[in-house]
């Protein structure tokens, strides 16, 4: 017979997608779905950017490059400079998406069976480009008490191994929106050198912080050589569909190892990195609008949250997401309740059960993760369908 | 210490592209080089398809459904109907250019160890995806003497062993641009399910077929669940840089399995699925220009080349690919020698050297690749600049 690969049947189906039948289900019976289940801004994508695409006078659409065109990776040095990272044009790499520089960055360092720390909760999809490349995830607890701060160092020092190889951190963090605070950074730092780990450092909502200081992880003196840095254009200028992001590195070793991969595949998307390079030349306060969008957006959501009888809420320093504690029994059966036999006013809301985030089996079964992706009136329509669901629902927990 | 992984160390550089800096040297001396190295042809983009982007209205580049847009998923059964292969839209999952659906393939079906044959020389890129998928590859060998026919059934018997999970075919093929026979076809059929196989299947140069009638993979009656097939638009559309390309198959557990790892991924790139959903629109006509041309080139490099004493090329029945025979010592020191040591006419020819082609060491030491993606004239330069280089290069062999 024919069999599918061990891989395959490990690899992790996305916890934030599975839930989709039902809220297609729902919309069917003429429902409509606020979506804070995923990080799709509603933002519009710069038409400055989107233009720069439709202006091209390319004739042929060429393969470029297979680290990316020389012109965008040259104007990335000064994005990266403006947000204190020096770096230079050939210790950047263009990838289809934040996603491949991860799995650049695992196929680079990662041998099968390496282990591989992660606070968690952490973004779901880690665990795929894990399974992908072989590697077990190791998740340290962080707790929603703190404010999902980065677990203690000995909670770090419990699960080394010799198999250990890497953490892996995102900052600010989806999920839980937390912005890493410059002596946890350092606390990475002295862990990743005493125990001669890789830090990958998924960096996707960098200009989104709202509350304390950005560390990039970058930014560590002594750690150059350690730091993979995986970023990309999605969030921060709303173009998640383009698929350009970058894995950078001072390691060249590690460089020249994903340019390997890199041209295996021979180039990364040719026309969205047109888009990536003209978001560039944007003005620096091209992200005054969208930050304080939404900052608002947080800043009503957790308010809201926080209002209803049994929820807790910490509010998040940056990117776009939040965990909240809900008072009920099981969240996988309540987002799908959510769908499908609920709804306010002939509305409802679709959200993330936090346990798909989460390494530890068990954990986040009372936690869900919103997206505030919507704008401020429809997040306040989202949290009426939610205080009422929360009313209703037969699971509740008091 | 830090170190690289073992398949980033067994990772191989890419044969096509290592002789790149001796190219730059060349032409910072003002040499004119010829590019038949790679398959990047000089064929424009259909402006119509360029158009489609151009013209979009999306405010929002938002991700698109991990397995590509339903309507250009749809537009592709229309196509795929016109080629002779019937699908359905759930049977297609659209990718990361072609290269993404062979690493889904390789990653849905087959284990670390496992082995999958492939008929020598071969696109040097599967031994990379092979490399990630910690899968290893088994080369029969095919001879320039029989065209690169594919090698008797007697030569896949006697390698397969327990762990042969999987055939690799390109028709027509790269590097060798031979055209498989129905009879071929239907020998590799009986072996697939003699041995219970998968065929993964590379028809990107479909379109381009000169003599003989193309069959593809999917039209192989009975073996439906063997197949995958890693289609591309790529050079179908002159847009290889587009990064479009699809994994194919009606094996409903090899698709859901390859769907999990399209869904950690996300999507694929939005831009680009908008061109390759016009190219579907492209009237059936299009292609007898690019075929007409390409034809044009295929004749008259075959017969320059056959012209020069010592060197031999069959004709290849499809794709933009030959591999000569040349009368020298060494094809990797004769193509560095080509960009280092030699012009003429302050011109010179940059072509790929063929041991990169084949999986056995030693073979194809005396042969190139050459991809005929420029226009008549440069071909004919180019070969003007070949027959000179064979008459001064120290390494020729009578």
């Amino acid at each position: 017979m024919l069999t599918i690969s061990e891989r395959g049947i490990a690899m992790p189906a996305s916890p934030i997608r599975k839930l989709v039948p039902f809220a297609e289900a729902a919309k069917k019976k003429g429902t409509k779905v606020y979506h804070l289940n995923i990080g799709q801004p509603d933002i519009e994508t710069p038409a400055e950017i989107m233009d720069a695409v439709k202006h091209t006078d390319m004739k042929v659409l060429e393969y470029s490059h297979s680290a990316g065109n020389e012109s965008y990776r040259r104007k990335l040095v000064e994005y990266y400079k403006r947000v204190g990272i020096e770096v230079t044009h050939e210790q950047i790499m263009i990838t289809a998406g934040g996603s491949e520089a991860i799995l650049f960055g695992f196929f680079s360092c990662l041998n099968p069976g390496d282990e591989v720390i992660i606070p968690e909760p952490f973004y779901a999809n880690y665990n795929g480009f894990a399974c992908t490349a072989g590697v077990n995830v190791v998740p340290i607890t962080s707790y929603i008490e703190t404010g999902f701060a980065l677990p203690p160092i000995d909670a770090f020092e419990k699960v080394i191994t010799p198999k250990t190889k890497a953490i892996v951190v995102c900052n600010p963090n989806n999920p839980t929106g937390y912005l890493y605070s410059r002596e946890e950074m350092e606390a990475l730092k002295n862990i990743c050198l005493k125990h001669n780990l890789y830090l990958f450092s998924d960096e996707a909502y960098r200009e989104f912080c709202y509350d304390g200081e950005y560390i990039s992880a970058m930014q560590l003196e002594g750690l150059e050589q350690n730091v993979v840095l995986m970023d990309t254009i999605s969030k921060r200028y709303s173009a998640c569909g383009a698929r350009i992001g970058a894995l950078v590195t001072k390691n060249k070793a590690v460089y020249d190892t994903a340019m390997k991969f890199a041209q295996a595949r021979l180039s990364p998307p040719g026309l969205a990195q047109i888009l990536g390079e003209a978001a560039v030349d944007l003005p620096e306060s091209y992200f005054d609008a969208p930050k304080a969008e939404y900052l608002h957006r947080r800043d009503t959501l957790i308010k809201r949250l926080n209002a209803m009888p049994g929820v807790f809420c910490p509010t998040p320093g940056g990117a776009f997401y939040a965990i909240a504690r809900l008072p009920i029994d099981d969240a996988d059966k309540f987002c799908q309740w959510l769908l499908e036999s609920f709804s306010h006013n002939n509305q409802t809301v679709m959200l993330a059960p936090a346990t798909g985030f989460y390494g530890t089996p068990g954990l986040g079964k009372n936690e869900v993760r919103l997206a505030y992706v919507l704008n401020v009136d429809a997040i306040n329509a989202a949290m009426d369908c939610l205080e009422e669901a929360l009313e209703q629902y037969p699971g509740i927990v008091k």
